[in-house]
């Protein structure tokens, strides 16, 4: 099943995503109370909101081993996470607006999203791989010049839109067995196996649930194996197979229209 | 005025708190549409949740010059802000849980929190000023031996119980001209002058919303000038003048009753 989150008359509600349709929801699949179908709208004249809006918003950081070669870091020894800012987050086809101060590298970041379905302390691997309610696609957009600059990710990587998530929610899909494609004005720039990492989600989730508790919502991003340059008057697309395609154009800021 | 947030009949509510009793509100002061009192609880009964959970939890980090000097610090040259996660929040009276497995310094760490209460983009000093709906306690729980050992603060400051925040949020004072105090089993250990900060709670505010938006409910922890080692089965209060007194107990994990 896809799930979303869409703006309908100006108000977010969950959707139901089939080929032609989605369908409206009167309450959030997370929610242990249920829903029912209150309406349709059709997919082609959808507007997309990030697919949630997460409590906290887990992100973890060196996990392929490529990406830690390329970047001459050391293997991380136990799972270990970060943090992003829900200011930052934007749905599918909003654009990302690169702020008229950055300069240097200006980047995607292609990323597998779990999104946690259950309150979950002290978690075995099997409780962490229940407690995922689906899997959605993440562009950790950063901007290098900044956060070699800064002592946090505040503007690198939490500046407004910098968050691309979406389009949807997919519940019914091995995540680790599939292949994250990244495009750049329709031109594959780079391909991976998602799978292919250091630790995995329910490495994180059990490693993490030893201190901290997961809530119905939760989001953990898992890294990226690699990174692309983006300029204003990109579109760039992230494709994981068997979850969906995130797809974003790349603003000037001030020239968002 | 001071809002809270109560747990009432295992629902959390917003409160109005009076000398002796709390007023139930239909709905958030921080909400536009406004409110009903819909009903009174004594306050000697109250179960006090943090007041609010934020859409972004912000942190600022070396912010006092004591604070600065005593850790052999670089005073910092702009504001800036880091992160900390809804996970870890506790209200007033409830217990700071001291890992098992926590060895080493464990310190609490006395903060001013500004709370804001509308959406705030490109944000001149007046308009920040304007936009904070009010200010409450908070105590920056931490473990150092997992500071230093770990990559990021997920241990280290968002363990479970590791952020309270309380009792209420004070709209009405003028927090940089009050008196930061710290007692633990009743015993002062340190008092400072809450605003004397490198740079104060408008300073972030105007830098922050550059590039950030802030929303209505997003918190704003001004850091510490002091820390303090605690030991379960100590109190440890802090105490804002013109705000209020935050205070919990401190258990040891495994002894939480």
């Amino acid at each position: 099943m896809r799930y979303a989150r869409i703006s309908v008359g100006g108000r977010a509600v969950w959707g139901r995503v089939g080929e032609r349709d989605i369908e409206i929801l009167s309450g959030s699949p997370l929610d242990a109370a249920g829903f029912d179908v209150i309406g349709t709208v059709p997919r082609a004249r959808a507007h997309w909101l990030p697919p949630v809006v997460p409590p906290v918003f887990y992100a973890v950081g060196m996990n392929y081993p490529r990406h830690i070669a390329h970047a001459g870091a050391a293997t991380p020894e136990r799972p270990e996470v970060g943090y992003r800012a829900n200011n930052a987050l934007t749905g599918h086809l909003a654009p990302i607006v690169k702020p008229a101060a950055v300069t240097g590298r200006f980047e995607a970041e292609p990323e597998l999203v779990a999104v946690i379905g259950r309150t979950l302390r002290h978690a075995t691997r099997e409780e962490a791989r229940e407690a995922v309610f689906g899997w959605t696609v993440g562009n950790d957009v950063s901007a290098r010049t900044w956060q070699h600059q800064d002592r946090s990710f505040w503007r690198s990587k939490n500046s407004d839109t910098f968050k691309p998530m979406g389009p949807w929610i997919e519940t019914d899909v091995d995540a680790l067995a599939q292949t994250t494609t990244l495009r750049v004005n329709g031109e594959q720039r780079s391909s991976f196996a998602t799978g292919d990492m250091v630790f995995d989600p329910f490495d994180h989730i059990t490693e993490l649930t030893r201190h901290n508790t997961l809530y119905a919502g939760d989001v953990l991003w898992m890294g990226a194996e690699t990174v692309c340059p983006l300029e204003p008057g990109d579109t760039v697309e992230i494709e994981i197979s068997g979850i969906g395609v995130l797809t974003n154009p790349v603003h000037l800021e001030g020239n968002e229209q």
